[in-house]
């Protein structure tokens, strides 16, 4: 069904979403070459061993040469960093995308850095697990998941139908929307979910009156759901945290003033109030497994996936 | 492998956790009858459609007539009134348990209410989905998961005993606890975590820049996980909010206060702490998994469910 898009895709990073990239570009046959860049001698050779691509190297630069089409899949503190590398050795002509989480600070600090002779189209598909490195990507990752897009007023449409029909070909639906925005939405749906989540295993880590051992016996009654994002990569949190404050931090505000209203709630054995409260919220998964972005099995279909591996 | 540990069990409330107990006696062969009450004729209609018992009923007392072993599984806020209803009833030398996810308060109410002819162990599964009602239950529900329960100094050892070895019948592994350690454990495991996806999952319902459709969207950034515990009875989470009040405030001020650090290093752009505050957590899922309480599989497992009822 798919067929090749770009000459040379160059992959630069080559953790979840990057390997992600590589192995659906094969499976789907989008490039002709992958050339793939990693800052750790270690991780190249994994990508090696794995067979992500066709030429591997730890020189950004090097990666970029003759290629079409390049995607930075790093932290996003670390993206200006490869701007700077790549800016001498970029084709011209060549599409730059990226993957981060932030939009708005990425785009100001890379803009300036990368050559007017490309097409710079911001990107980040809204996918992943919360497992990171090469061994951690799959082709599928991206299926029926969005790519949110953030190209500027002045963007070539030619390049932005290309990427558009790139991350479609790999399975993703694609939006486009204001970098600020994008900012804004992510902070609600990704970077305050995360923060809570850290924040609520940090807090159980930390009582002297219940053990460990017992949080973690007992963590399938609620807690254990927490711990998924609050395994993901520190790196890429901190990064996140530091690139998008404003809205993390308007987010966060917001969140603490529907725990006050919830603990006063508590405080005052106001049940109709609690009872309204914890009716409301029911739609939204609902809704959510309607969209197609959820699963429609009780428990995240642990249940099931356990019965298959774990017979007793 | 299992037998006949009591003559007739009498179950009080056949929602999630009364159905699969209903389930796995069947399946165990645990008692030669069941005889189920539940106050609403339309969920009894269901139970007996699904052929979950032996002898049907919306009156508890009928129901714990002659049985051996009764299990009330109702929100905590109901359970005083079942002791009331059961009083007159109850055979001598039966076991009376319940499935309560609070205990100092339930005890407090239900004890006084119970004749001295038999013996009172509350008791609580740590198991569950985000379903409800008798369609929901299954046999497997307990395999693997802990039951704790909360004797008296006074209980008698050989009743203390048979409870136990029906729950191990069950599948559950079990444990003994004070009851007020018992609260403040289940607050900071499944309390506070279903207190704290509810509030954000409102919040992000309440926001005037970003609308519930992005929301859902964009839901599988971290978002989606949260609406699961949200979207559970809201009935049940109003009386445990009411029953336990106590030790939930104080974990929701020890949440609290990690929230207020978290948000003091991202207005100061503390890398350092950040990344140490993300780096911490990781392991905690870790031995979640290497203690049998969690699937090994990126996802909570989503992506292998999905594959296999929604192949693209």
């Amino acid at each position: 069904m798919s067929h090749i898009q770009f000459e040379r895709i160059a992959l630069i990073g080559i953790g979840l979403i990057g390997s992600s990239l590589a192995r659906v570009i094969k499976k789907k046959n989008l490039s002709a070459q992958i050339s793939i860049a990693t800052r750790r001698q270690e991780t190249l050779e994994r990508a090696r061993e794995l067979e992500l691509g066709d030429f591997y190297t730890t020189d950004n630069a090097e990666a970029v040469e003759g290629a079409d089409l390049v995607i930075i899949s790093v932290p996003v503190g670390a993206s200006a960093e490869v701007a700077k590398n790549i800016h001498d050795h970029l084709k011209p002509g060549a599409i730059v995308s990226d993957v981060g989480s932030t939009k708005e600070l990425v785009i100001t600090e890379m803009a300036p850095l990368l050559p007017k002779t490309v097409h710079f189209i911001p990107g980040h598909p809204i996918a992943g697990t919360e497992y990171s490195g090469p061994d951690a990507g799959f082709a599928d990752l991206f299926i029926n998941r969005w790519c949110i897009l953030t190209p500027f007023a002045e963007s070539d449409a030619t390049a932005v139908a290309r990427l558009t029909a790139f991350w479609e070909a790999c399975g993703a639906r694609v939006e486009k929307m204001e970098p600020k925005h994008h900012d804004l939405v992510l902070a609600i749906v990704s970077h305050l979910p995360h923060l809570i989540a850290y924040n609520i295993v940090g807090t159980a880590s930390d009582l002297e009156k219940v053990t460990n051992s017992e949080v973690i016996a007992y963590s399938a009654s609620g807690f254990r759901d927490f711990t998924r994002l609050a395994s993901s990569d520190p790196v890429m949190w901190r990064d996140i945290c530091l690139h998008n404050k404003e809205a993390i931090l308007e987010m966060l505000g917001r969140f603490s003033e529907g725990l006050a209203f919830l603990e006063q709630a508590i405080r005052l054995g106001d049940g109709e109030t609690l009872f309204n409260f914890f009716t409301r919220t029911r739609a939204v998964r609902r809704n959510i497994i309607a969209a197609g972005q959820e699963i429609d099995a009780p428990d995240f279909g642990r249940h099931s996936v356990s019965q298959r591996g774990d017979v007793k």
